[in-house]
């Protein structure tokens, strides 16, 4: 048998223990199928006096998680910090340049410093696996580095934040406010005590902004993706969707169109019947288009610990069943240096359906008003539907159209026209529609 | 650049030439992914003078595939010519045996020779890659062979037959009956001229077989396979089965239990609520549940030339990106000599609910007989449905039963309790319901 695997993990949380504990328990299995035993020699933490519940055995402890990756006696170094900066892009690229394959989970790291610590990783001829920084258990990054091989990608989109998708599972299954679904979350565990920075979008974006890279062999450009979170999604936009035969999911998007790459995050109406809108709670969802393969979509457990120490182990076992001096595919598909620029196309042309919902006063002209600002911004509609809930007394109703194919900028055009009409009660809610089977 | 890979492609049909083109169409992008180029350097097939609309270029043609595999100047061997006997498996071996990486997209050939051709592989110590064998495009094998490292399946189960799904998904959305369906599957090229092999669940039983390999470590054993075609699906069961809030799938379900392992293919409820309900048309799916990770859903083409082409050429790919020398894991998970003995659970001890639709003598106490034999056999319901449609003329009637969780031999009891007693005007209808969500 080949000589042992040693593994350096770096991080102890929740998806550092859970790994320890998967590579502990399934050793014997783990050695049949990678030929050789995986062996971890080595962790590092904050706090080596905290309990986690787990045998640290005979690894050696490491303050300094650089210090770990530049001098302990490992094969595979697993970054399982967090965060695009400090402790956690110190230690991958010093691992990286001592010539040490990389495991993480870092999803900002990645979205960030992918194409530099590729080009690391690729010049030294070593691995960097992050299977778990996207959409957890999920197999995705496999599936489009090694799997699509030949493919040309044209869309990839994905429920990628089970936070939020839990959160509007919940508000449309209970008819609860997005406040109360939010406090829920926070109360089990599923959202932060700052929710900001998976509801507002920016955990999609990181996602997004890796599976785009894989999608287009383009350069991985976070900053670049239009975003807009679910906090302002409401119980009369869950029903109306329902009525039309839609369910709301933050999703994110990325698309390949004449005028460049679109990347967007953004609450999307997406048909009742496909399967995407079966995909409930936490769990995630990825689709991919393609010109060969046509269209294929993975769902499964977005997050916790367990579920994201899969991924790890995997990615580790991929590095066990490789070889010393042998060189596996590029770490984005294409070898970092090739990597196209990203080009961005403008959101303004983004072309789909859209959803509108107006409160306007209820008062005579108006509906036609509205229609007219549609027609002269040549937007058809699919349907228009008016209300007057009881619950507006009579002095306010709602319009809700759904348009055909049609342009950012034109909805946005259309929409400043109501406004300036004086017609609206409220803020205009606007959503997109995405095609999906 | 390390040199090109040279491949020999055996059988030209619809896969075949879809993966000719593929492999000459995005030869820039191939080489980019793998580092080397991807050549096609030998093929072989029946007819050589038959316009295939590809162009063979500079490849060696070969009469015969078993010589291809044993004097081609090649690195990889392609076996699209199918059938588990003579030229697919004589070329497999041959190739094996000079040492030669293979890609099949053979399902037949592995359920029947796959771990005697794995153990040549294994000692000659090169791959033997099948992602194409089993639900088309998805990539299955390589999400269970590779990304599932260290976690214990405990059920896999999907719809693995786009003939049966398409049948079933036409029947349930236009109430046609199950020949008009069949006839226009055989119409668009999606059913053969004879049927069985599709309908009878044959074809889902070779590709469970291999799923129930990866799964469970285990030698493949497709004949201990428990097997029912959808043939005896009726309009009256799906509308049923809508009504009570499950769709009809043919799914093929292998499942780890106290008395060895489940495999069985049959027609099936599952809730229209789950993911896997959604999958329609000839569309295929697999779900697997683990330990670890939890459950994943995967989707996608499951046939056609260009979908499983993808999944060809994702296989040579990856033979690409290795290097000589170079050992990958092993072709079943685990080592081919190191698989359990199959250990078959006995179908009697099938523990599920159940779906059993009667046609009785519309007379005085049928109802009560049918509800005793259940109750004589602890079989506890979950509904009980008793309908008299005009159609039956008064006559007769339907007496449907949804079951809870209840064993194979209570329920065979139970029916055949219910024969007995001699209210029954037709064969007794049998659907088992699976869990899914």
């Amino acid at each position: 048998m080949a000589e042992a695997l040693r593994i350096g993990i770096a991080g102890l949380g929740t998806v550092g223990a859970s790994a320890m504990r998967v590579l502990a328990g399934k050793a014997a299995e783990l050695t049949r199928q990678c030929g050789r035993d995986l062996v971890v020699t080595a962790v590092s933490a904050r706090d080596r006096s905290r309990d986690r519940g787990i045998e640290l055995g005979a690894a050696e402890w490491f303050d300094d998680p650089v210090d770990m990756a530049r001098t302990a006696d490992i094969d595979v170094f697993v970054e399982l910090i967090g965060g695009d900066e400090g402790p956690a892009h110190a230690c991958v690229k010093a691992a990286l340049e001592a010539g040490r394959h990389v495991v993480t989970a870092n999803k900002a790291l990645l979205a960030k410093h992918g194409v530099a610590l590729a080009e690391i990783a690729e010049s030294k001829g070593v691995l960097l696996n992050y299977e778990a920084a996207v959409a957890g258990g999920i197999p995705i990054i496999k599936t489009m580095r090694e799997a699509m091989a030949g493919n040309t990608v044209s869309r990839v989109f994905g429920i990628l934040n089970g936070t939020c998708n839990y959160i509007l599972t919940r508000m449309e299954a209970e008819g609860l406010s997005f406040d109360e679904c939010l406090k829920d979350a926070q109360r089990l565990g599923y959202a932060e005590a700052d929710p900001t920075f998976d509801i507002e979008g920016h955990d999609t974006a990181h996602k997004l902004a890796i599976l785009t890279s894989l999608a287009f062999g383009c350069r991985i450009s976070a900053d670049d993706i239009y975003m807009e979170g679910i906090s302002n999604i409401s119980q009369a936009d869950i029903q109306a969707a329902g009525e039309l035969g839609y369910r709301i999911k933050l999703l994110g998007v990325a698309q390949q169109t004449e005028s460049g790459i679109e990347q967007r995050v953004h609450p999307t109406m997406v048909p009742t019947a496909s399967v995407i809108a079966q995909v409930h709670g936490v769990t995630n969802a990825v689709a991919v288009e393609t010109d060969i393969l046509g269209e294929l979509l993975l769902s499964g457990p977005g997050a916790g610990g367990n579920a994201t120490a899969s991924a790890v182990v995997g990615d580790i076992a991929d590095i066990a069943k490789s070889r010393p001096g042998f060189q596996h595919g590029p770490v984005f598909g294409r070898p970092a240096r090739e990597l196209n620029p990203y080009r961005k196309a403008r959101m303004r042309s983004h072309e789909g359906g859209y959803f509108i919902r107006l409160t306007v006063h209820d008062r005579v002209g108006v509906f036609a008003a509205v229609a007219k600002r549609m027609a002269d911004n040549e937007i058809s509609l699919e349907s228009i539907v008016q209300r007057a809930p009881k619950s507006m007394n009579g002095t306010k109703k709602t319009v809700i159209l759904v348009t055909h194919a049609t342009t950012e900028a034109a909805v946005r055009k259309a929409v400043e026209g109501v406004t300036k009409d004086g017609h609206l009660v409220d803020k205009p809610q606007v959503i997109r529609i995405e095609r999906a089977d």
